[in-house]
């Protein structure tokens, strides 16, 4: 298949310029109008749905073709259909974040600093986001009305199997964006090259959020200089204190790891007390857990004949479970710290008090006692729309909500002050919280 | 003078390990521990206040000579000196950020995820901070009580001319440490070679603070994949509207431009609106601010017989401003855009309408009304000790106290809750925020 809409490069910096003015038009706008445009758009994707299904069924047959010729994985083919019950369900969800309340402009804390001089911070968009996905249509309406919700700008590279998909989705936004706004606030780019080109173009992109395989998101952070909102690894761990009952193991370590092997909140290591294992023995945890394909990671674990792991920090992304026996809460601390991810840990224990040092010092983004790793989720968390999950430790960490792509600014009044005045004693701070 | 204390290459990894680790001992204190840590520091500050002022002697000697061949400014040999009353003020300082509040694992939100399942977001530390200082040693123990007080490992680098000076205040912590955590937790490193290796080392390190001048920032920015903290320019705009009252204009514009015009905060530009310039003339303003020196930016005050301005984004630094005359506040706002640095912006104006369009839609850190640029500064805005001014949208925006410091983690219990026991409909979630 010819990616015959590659997007130009030099015209990529006008595209970006073009983008960030729009979100200047977009953030202007009261609450009401960015919700109408949401509201709009939902509205236009249930008018319009016949020719997206048009749009998709061409999608379809190419990478249908593909598939059979090798080219393409059944995965990939069967992510990018849509239906007429998907597109409505798409809808739905477009009014759901249309009515989130506002998330910018919001006072986050207010202070009076002196006499007639006041101080607030607010919430504010980040400015211009990035936004790579793969395959999946319907994430083209899900992130732009996430990004008009929140006042940024937007610029979205889709998968070239989803090309003609993506293409009449974004061309029903632009038609409903062009009543309020420029249509330039979202823009469809496509093309490897058009992507690798705006990453460098660090004055007028805030935030890229990269959407797909860990391959992608991995390429993205090492190819610019500008944030990047995501995770290349899940490396989970399960830690089995002394004292954990067999069927919490059971019920926990067979979610953590079989629930969705291949999900980045799935196990890939369980860390077993000593004391647990010389009581029960490799032979009980199997007959817990089955289904689990156990790699010995260490001496304790070789004699039950297990294949050794690869590397103690690997993502295996299916059945496979590395196994190591630790001697105390510290060692598997210790060992968390050394190979994890810093993405999402959890132990089984009946003491508290063990299980209160354990959360409070593993430095992941999600600690858990006594609960399957796979809860580490924005829908789970009960964020609503989920922009990512972050394992960086900065701006955002762990799954991440519309607060990710948010900034801050401080806004101030006086009546002439000046710091002179300080200096020469007319007046004097006097800084007082307001509620 | 010959730097004889670089820090060998192949050792900065293990030196980045080990406070790494030793941040995972201190921030397993109680919070009971960390602040004696900063008391028991402060009080040998004090008692070793005469050590410290021989080490700062000779310091000063080599820079004066250096300062008499030429080899370095006056400015930073001033900087360099320390006193026993600037010892006692240190001191007292430490003491004031060992009794701030606690400033780790504080709940931000907490929310019931269904029946017997509960998530938290606490705040914590970043990790492990770089910070790069030039001259000043009373940087030093400041920085290091706001590292410690928020549970982060540090890295320090100072400036060649303060060594000894750094080595003895350092010194005095490594004693006060390792009776509580391994010293490593706080460790100074001397060599440019040593810096630009750290910087590599984005495993480790979570954030880079480089405190100095905007071309060691610019610098750094340039160098490393780290998240850097801080500002290279400050380009600050004020905006002179319509109804601009003549004695604010008077008030604000001298302060925002000559009260310290080397700082980020002074302003570099005034925007004036055009009513305002056919009203009084710029043989008004020039009264009003005889001690600025305006240099003509555009057409409509090139008559004047002004110098020219360099670029429209120009951080001077001393007492030109440029001028521009602009058609109203959205001119104003677009020119601000185009060529501030989003540091502070601030307008004068009567009208609190075309005040709130200012302040709402100008996309800076720090936005004011009626208020001099001057005021942008962590000090002022009451967040007590500063980690500097950062310009970025991304974690951290415009004056930034010890919240610049942390991260933030989800820690989540269950009771033995499974993703498989919701999907076979055995319970439901069921979000209710707990206040």
């Amino acid at each position: 298949m010819e990616n015959t809409q590659t997007t130009s490069i030099p015209s990529l910096r006008d595209v970006a310029k073009a983008a960030r003015k729009g979100s200047y038009q977009l953030r202007a706008l009261s609450t009401e109008d960015r919700r109408a445009i949401i509201q709009e758009f939902a509205q236009s994707l249930r008018a319009h749905s016949a020719e997206i299904l048009r749009a998709n069924e061409h999608d379809l047959r190419d990478a249908q073709a593909l598939q059979a010729s090798g080219e393409m994985s059944p995965e990939l083919v069967k992510r990018l259909g849509l239906s007429k019950a998907r597109i409505d369900e798409l809808a739905a969800g477009l009014e759901t974040i249309a009515d989130m309340p506002e998330p910018i402009q919001q006072t986050l804390e207010e202070r009076q600093l002196g006499d007639g001089v006041f101080l607030k911070k607010v919430t504010a968009p980040l400015g211009l986001l990035l936004v790579i996905f793969e395959s999946r249509p319907d994430a083209l309406p899900q992130i732009a009305a996430l990004a008009l919700k929140s006042g940024n700008g937007l610029i979205l590279k889709g998968g070239r199997e989803a090309q003609r998909s993506n293409a009449k989705l974004h061309q029903i936004l632009s038609e409903v964006l062009s009543k309020h706004v420029s249509p330039a606030v979202v823009t469809l780019v496509e093309g490897r090259a058009a992507v690798q080109s705006l990453l460098g173009m660090d004055e007028y992109i805030d935030l890229v959020i990269p959407r797909g395989s860990n391959s992608l998101v991995r390429h993205i952070q090492e190819s610019t200089r500008i944030p990047v909102l995501g995770h290349a690894d899940g490396v989970c761990h399960v830690y089995v204190h002394a004292d954990a009952d067999p069927e919490m193991v059971e019920r926990l370590l067979n979610d953590s790891k079989l629930d969705y092997p291949a999900a980045c909140n799935a196990a890939e290591s369980v860390l077993v007390h000593r004391d647990w294992w010389q009581r029960h023995g490799f032979e009980h945890l199997r007959a817990l857990c089955p289904a689990i394909q156990f790699l010995s990671g260490d001496a304790a674990s070789q004699d039950c004949g297990l294949p050794n792991v690869e590397h103690p920090r690997t993502e295996y992304g299916d059945a496979r479970l590395a196994l190591f026996v630790v001697d105390d809460v510290d060692t598997a601390i210790d060992h968390i710290h050394a190979y994890g991810s810093g993405h999402t840990e959890s132990i089984i224990c009946a003491s508290n008090s063990v299980a209160e040092r354990f959360v409070a010092e593993v430095d992941s983004a999600s600690v858990f006692h006594n609960l399957s790793t796979r809860f580490a989720d924005g829908y789970r968390y009960g964020l609503g729309a989920e922009v990512g999950i972050s394992t960086s430790r900065i701006h955002a960490r762990g799954p991440v909500g519309v607060q990710g792509l948010l900034t801050t600014r401080w806004l101030a009044v006086g009546n002439g002050h000046t710091v002179g005045d300080i200096k020469a004693g007319k007046w004097a701070f006097d800084w007082r919280e307001i509620e």
